[in-house]
């Protein structure tokens, strides 16, 4: 048999089930990581599984969404997670050491293994060989707990890469181009494994750019060979033993074949507000630009920066630009600085600013009102930056820096030759703010501020269940939606109560206290959706969340994976309309009642009716594996694991 | 005759009055400058004043209070500034060059003339032979537009200094010394100047961090001689051409004088939490801490920079330390680099952040809930670092340092012998975050977000001043209490009503809507305090918002300089308790009367018997000259230069 690069390695992982597509498989997971957003509820889950160590090859906990600590509760997240990651046997990589995947790209990725990260952001790793897999902090917690980790096999498809990028276009164009032509949901229950000549013209972090935005197509994961490129850079970091060579094997068989000659890209924006409205540069040239921002998990590398630095010497930024630098990591920081560079940085004007996520998540760096800014970040979906009707475009480093400079969205080709971009061979590489765990941690004291709370409980799923839709949406909604991040609800991540009244509140301010009424009534709360519903991070608090509100059942045309894996996870129903046009049979405000529930589940079936009161009757879908059912069954996944 | 330092400047810059202590003086004011919190404010006060251009020889208007952007409105607040600075011919410094007062001293501060800035750490300038005075906004509006500063003449006390500093003691153990000598409320009335052999071993930033922290004292201002030292830094920093000498005659003669010998002072510590908490660090050694911060307007120069970074070579910071280096200035962060001194930072753990104020004034850096923060910030109040019951110690770099390396207050002599620093003689200067006013800005429009709301209207005092005690407060009350800062309440530093919500809300969060409530039944509210009400900061947003609530008197033992003046220019009446015993006999709730208030102010009378309904009358004391009188008898500074 001719194996892909996945098939290989799943293979080699998998404990349930086989790789054919559709089909319900479980993967052993080697790493795990977290970040600090989702990790405070992802190590209170671990914690109540009730093991005294992880299980796996290696977890890493990462501090790097939530940095700006405006309050008690931030640091205290911070020193809450460096004693329990003490206490569990977990690598703990301190606040202002860098993004988790642009780290972990550089300490911790192997090709071969498999990786499961409380952020959706985690097939960044894919860069360097691995599967790496985002998911809901309770099931890196059940990864870290040693158990394997349930999902449908996708389908594979092939991107074919062929030629090698003109000048000025980068990894970024070839996320775009993907993105142009997939969508936000291109990519739903597919990984999208490159190959093809054109790969070995990329290093490791141009590929993980472009696996990291696989994410934005909705793809389960995103993978590249690992081959004399990735040893180059394992090698560089002084890692060559973690190298081993991973090809698709000739005649290997992908599903699709997506065919991208890079000689033909040219530089590319995406538009406001959505990640996937993507035109060339050109089209959008002249439009006045108030802010640029390089940074984010997708393109903060050394490569990144030393673009940027090199197209800035002798240049000053626009006076009407606030020009601004994440470094990915405080290695990227450090061998910029070594190799002289990030002093064009300071000189021309950039804010330079300490490694981590930042503006990404909302945390600082919200635009002016009425104003464009270019950013090198992941999403841009509406209201993400902090600024309401904001316009944010996703671009390239080197499209980002031509506007620092003009002021304005600039073709980069415009600027003349391009710099020459020449990695070092050897990182100066420096651990000194990842602490490894003690040998034995069952003596370390958990710190835990006011602010973390306990996980609420969860009651399994009743016989019948009755209540009403407390709002209706459209297609495409984003976690944003569902359970905003920002400034001022980032700190509550530990703290359910506090943070559920946030659910749904730049769409409804009040849904979080009619919520809490419907349920002291004993009423289920429904939520219908459009399709693609639930996109975006992996965050289970828009699971988590709405269910401490009541919600129990969410009714969609159709669910974003992760989404989907949370709401199981913590017992809220996933129904799919078996007729999406009976979405317009429904409206907010209607009484359900799905009868019979739990048999539903129990005995395997894949419909169930739904009675619309006073409206007749519809039908819903449960797709759903026998572990789902058992999940929903039990009111939560941790009611599951804790009944075995 | 033989003149002091101070009085030489003052006499030359004399438009009213005398310099006999205690009696009303007007100054000419050459230079002016602004910071984003108060100077949003400043800028709409001046813009009312209906003047088209500046009339000193300088004013610039920086950003470095918040730049956290966690919403539109502060990136608002930076557009609206950068475009009324070149509407009426102020320099402006972009967000990211760093602290007002580290980049005026390195670019602006000129020996022999005056500076009024809104922002009460302005006599930093004092270390490079100035004499500079904090204010509110609307007095710096006021000299902007040309008039004069009106203050009572201070006392000069002069700091004789002789020896020099031993090892591992720095600038900064001179101020607290100081503090620990004089209390935060000893330089009230007060200028301090310093003089005798020991002042030329300290550099322009050393004595300007010794000038700043007077502030902590409740001096008017401080001031250094301009001598051979402040040639040398003029010369490094290109400006040799703003140098003049000026020196105490022989024969000078001070109010009182004070004597440090350098030599005898050891490294000192202010405890939580008053800046004149101070003990040897030796005392409150060991005690464990979890964040350390070099930054701020006090210690964030080149200097101190570079200190902790030759400390820093081949160590780490402690696992359990957040080590933080907020950079006075692009400059500072841009030479140390250039020295290649920021790579130590960078490799030890340091988190590097951009060029401002950040969490010196609440804006993130909040510590853990129950550990020990040290900080060479200004001010440790409880609760300004955003966390409740915080325990802020405040300390040098020295200090500092050593605490980031051991993890618990540490007596930095115990790290051997002391790095070499030498300051270059001729720094890389670099403008181009400073942007010129064109020569015509008549043209310019000015940029107005949502959250930019117009001046309040005050109305003039009644004759009869009637209403009730809202508040009754103690000893010491600063100007965070009355209005408090932080990440929540920074943003609204432009919105009146907004921010008035906050005002006095961590003692009493309802005393908003109490007074508003008072305010609409036609009654006045008043507030009684004890000795040094208002310390602090200059925000005159403690007068303008308590103002916009209805607040028109305060009675209180004594009043801090900046408060009282911007209560006046706000029309409030601060009244002084003839008697301070009466304190006791006026509580909260009571019913208050300033019977014939109007005829008290227009007949120069200085005291004025007020009922307290049910119990008896008191004296009150008006410490005014006769312009506050007519201040506020026209209702505010604003009603007045109307009427001019």
């Amino acid at each position: 048999m001719a194996y892909t690069v996945a098939e290989k390695i799943l293979k080699e992982h998998l404990v349930e089930g086989e790789l054919k597509r559709g089909t319900p498989i479980a993967i052993r997971i080697d790493q795990t990581l977290t970040q600090d957003a989702t990790g405070t509820m992802a190590h209170l889950e671990f914690e109540s599984i009730g093991i005294p160590r992880v299980k796996t090859e290696l977890s890493v906990s990462y501090v790097d969404h939530n940095l700006l600590q405006t309050d008690f509760r931030n640091a205290d997240d911070h020193r809450f997670l460096q004693s329990i990651a003490a206490r569990f046997g977990i690598w703990f990589s301190r606040p202002g050491n860098g993004i988790c995947h642009q780290v972990h790209l550089e300490r911790f990725a192997c090709p071969g293994k498999t990786l499961l990260g409380s952020d959706s952001h985690t097939p960044t790793a894919g860069g360097c060989g691995m599967i790496a897999i985002g998911a809901g902090g309770l099931d890196v917690a059940m990864a870290m707990a040693g158990f394997p980790f349930h999902l449908i096999m996708p389908k594979i498809i092939g991107i074919r890469l062929t030629g090698t990028l003109p000048p000025w276009v980068s990894a970024r164009d070839v996320a775009l181009e993907m993105l142009r032509r997939l969508s936000v949901k291109g990519g739903l229950g597919k990984i999208l494994e490159y190959f093809g000549p054109g790969v070995t013209s990329l290093s490791v972090p141009d590929r993980a750019t472009i696996a990291n935005l696989g994410t934005e197509m909705g793809a389960t994961t995103s993978v590249f060979p690992s081959d004399e490129v990735t040893k180059a850079w394992l090698v560089a970091q002084g890692r060559e033993k973690d190298f081993k060579e991973i090809l698709p094997d000739d005649g290997a068989r992908y599903d699709e074949v997506i065919e991208i000659d890079l000689s033909t890209l040219e530089p590319l924006i995406a538009c406001p507000s959505s990640p996937d409205n993507v035109v060339p540069v050109s089209q959008v040239a002249g439009r006045p630009v108030s802010q640029v921002i390089i940074g984010s998990c997708a393109n903060s590398s050394l490569r990144d920066l030393l673009l940027a630095a090199k197209v800035l010497e002798g240049r000053s930024i626009h006076p009407e630009v606030s020009f601004e630098i994440n470094p990915g990591s405080r290695q990227v920081l450090e061998n910029l600085d070594d190799l002289g560079y990030l002093k064009p940085l300071i000189h021309a004007g950039a804010r330079i600013h300490q490694s981590g996520c930042l503006g990404c998540i909302g945390m600082g760096q919200a635009p002016a009102t009425g104003t464009i800014s270019l950013r090198t970040f992941t999403r841009n979906f509406p209201g993400r930056s902090g600024t309401k009707n904001d316009q944010v475009y996703l671009c390239s480093p080197e499209v980002a820096v031509a506007a620092a400079i003009t002021g304005k969205i600039t073709d980069p080709r415009q600027l003349g030759s391009p710099p020459t971009i020449e990695i070092p061979s050897s990182f100066i590489v420096n651990d000194n703010m990842i602490i490894p765990p003690p040998e034995d941690g069952s003596g370390v004291e958990i710190i835990r501020g006011p602010n973390i709370k306990p996980l609420p409980q969860f009651d399994p799923l009743p016989e019948d269940l009755k209540g009403v839709v407390l709002l209706k949406l459209g297609d495409n909604i984003t976690t944003d939606h569902i359970m905003p991040a920002g400034s001022k609800i980032l700190p509550l991540r530990s703290n359910i109560p506090a943070i559920s009244e946030y659910v749904f509140s730049a769409i409804d301010p009040q849904f979080s206290s009619r919520a809490l009424e419907t349920k002291e009534k004993g009423e289920g709360v429904f939520i219908v959706g459009g399709e693609n519903y639930g996109q975006g991070s992996s965050r289970e608090h828009a699971a988590l969340a709405p269910r401490y509100l009541g919600v129990r059942a969410k009714l969609a045309k159709s669910f974003a994976r992760i989404h989907k894996a949370n709401l199981i996870n913590f017992g809220i129903l996933p129904v799919i309309f078996a007729d999406p046009a009976d979405y317009d049979r429904i409206q907010a405000g209607d009484r359900l009642v799905f009868r019979q529930v739990r048999k539903a589940l129990e005995t395997g079936r894949d419909t169930i009716i739904i009675e619309i009161e006073g409206g007749g009757e519809i039908l819903g879908r449960l797709d759903l594996t026998d572990r789902d059912r058992r999940i929903l069954l039990a009111g939560s996944l941790l009611n599951l694991a804790r009944q075995a």
